[in-house]
């Protein structure tokens, strides 16, 4: 049997990780200098799609760590209503893997025009976005050919986190992203086995997670759809209280994204609160009363730890997806660029 | 047959509209003249459920008016992680219908020991948000029993784009929110039969939106889980196109809400494109090839027109939710105060 792009692009995120670390140590070091020079009070991140849960990932890293608000501006108030953003004092941060689509191409050039220091993140160093941004993070991830981004998605994030450790200088988090390439390269040999049992057949899940585990669970979601078909939302283990757990009936599959981290405690409650609401419940990181535990890397950073469990699911979906009857390199109806204006 | 609490909440919208703004004046004032001296760089909201939407409308219609880059903080940043945000140069919207979640109120404490203008807009002036806010804009909707929130969500958008027109001094946005309520008025008339017709069985549907719409959308999926037990999600018209599109087989309903702004055009391709995969898509405030239209107040200022059809939605909803047999007052699992930490 032929191997999926896919499933060669998840294999290759270990080695991926660990030539962007070796190779953009330079444009890392002078973005994060032009961030100290800039102290910026409000940061605006702008991307689409699985790049937009990367920025997701970026704005509670940044807001945990450097305590900067991260505010996530739609492509479109520059380039359809036209508004300009006042960010005198703020600095851009964009991703895309194609650095192609207009819209954003055309929100990096207001951000700048509105005062905003300019980074570019993508996948694509010669591309209209890092053109227009004063800096560039190459990704260096290689070729993509499966229109569901892994590997870029990983990449992409850490990009963000080793940026955020140099602004800030901070050691813990700098000692940590150098390790996440041998990390990813364990978080491949997870076995979920069991929720992929129980996602044989579903048609609707629910995601949780909290904190920057909220943006794997966006990005988790967003995969369920497009290699497997499957009607899958996520939610912030807060929000699902407000209102979506009214659709959690009997047997409804739910997969809460559990690190270590502060919001733990809290994650296991809701987990156990669906479980007795009937829910079937699959846990990362704790056990909890009536929910499975999914295996997932011990003592991690909290900063880094949702972004290793990326791994082990994308490894997880893509056997998913075939075990469905899904080709995951092709999902329905897409393409891998999407342009929009 | 009883009316529904619902019901009468939804018919009580435009008095409790007029009746903001009657005895608001004074409380807006105050707090735009607050805004005016702060001048911030950065506005952070904090809120949860149909609050949070009412929050991410107020994020499109600040960007697009006032140019001020606006982030929705979960309020974990605070009570669980314990992260003092910096907002020297910032201010901070905090939107709760009870006042009550203590995490909410913890954001605001936190907030403005960060630096931040608090404004609390709620529908108990004397909460403890309220207390620990610099402003507050005191919705004076009356009770409000049924526990999916309806008219607390409109003036609470009411609220906000009353502040934001008095913050920038326009005088055309000031103009259009006094005849928020007689639009709101006639809103509760529009006749959207022929969706209600489509959903009576139906398990998923899409709800699409651009700009402020979106925020409507978003609001419209948490009602049809909580009061009809659909698995509703909401997606920018543009997102859609990057992945979730996946899903979209034959018959998939997609609910588009168009409203005549600058963003009209694409929401109209978006929708075409969607009816071309087979999709059942109703669309508001245009035509399109394939879609059913949907009738919607014409004439009005763009930023407040999304609010408008949130009525419309809301006289439809309930009306669908007992088609469902379900009882729009009482969805399964849920309270009306729920309490997050």
């Amino acid at each position: 049997m032929t191997q999926s792009h896919m499933a060669r692009e998840v294999a290759e995120i270990p080695e991926a990780a660990r030539r962007f670390l070796a190779l953009a140590t330079a444009s890392i070091a002078q973005a994060a200098e032009a961030m100290r020079r800039a102290d910026p009070d409000v940061i605006v991140t702008v991307a689409r799609g699985s790049s937009d849960h990367a920025a997701t990932y970026v704005k509670y890293a940044v807001e945990l760590l450097a305590g900067v608000p991260v505010a996530s501006v739609g492509p479109s108030v520059a380039s359809i209503y036209r508004r300009p953003l006042r960010l005198r004092r703020g600095a851009c941060i964009g991703i895309s893997q194609s650095g192609q689509s207009p819209d954003i191409v055309e929100m990096m050039r207001a951000a700048a025009q509105g005062g905003a220091l300019t980074v570019a993140i993508t996948n694509h160093a010669n591309s209209p976005m890092a053109k227009a941004s004063a800096h560039c993070l190459a990704l260096q991830a290689g070729a993509e050919n499966s229109v569901a981004a892994t590997k870029t998605f990983v990449i992409s994030v850490l990009a963000g986190l080793a940026l955020l450790a140099e602004w800030q200088q901070d050691d813990s988090l700098r000692a940590a992203v150098a390790r996440l390439p041998e990390a990813f390269a364990q978080a491949l040999t997870m076995d979920w086995s069991p929720l992929a049992a129980r996602l044989a057949r579903a048609q609707s899940l629910y995601v949780l997670g909290r904190g920057p585990a909220f943006a794997i669970a966006n990005e988790a979601a967003l995969k369920f759809k497009e290699t497997c078909g499957l009607h899958a939302e996520s939610f912030s283990a807060a929000e699902v209280l407000h209102g979506p757990s009214a659709i959690v009936q009997a047997q409804f599959p739910v997969l809460a994204l559990g690190v270590e981290d502060a919001a733990l405690p809290r994650l296991r409650e809701t987990a156990e609160r669906l479980a007795v609401q009937g829910a079937d419940v699959f846990l990362t990181g704790a056990d909890a009363p009536g929910a499975t535990r999914l295996p997932s890397l011990p003592d991690l950073h909290p900063l880094c730890s949702p972004l290793v469990l990326s791994v082990s699911f994308y490894a997880f979906i893509e056997g998913l997806a075939r075990r469905r009857g899904f080709d995951p390199d092709v999902p329905p109806h897409l393409r891998k660029v999407t342009e929009t204006v």
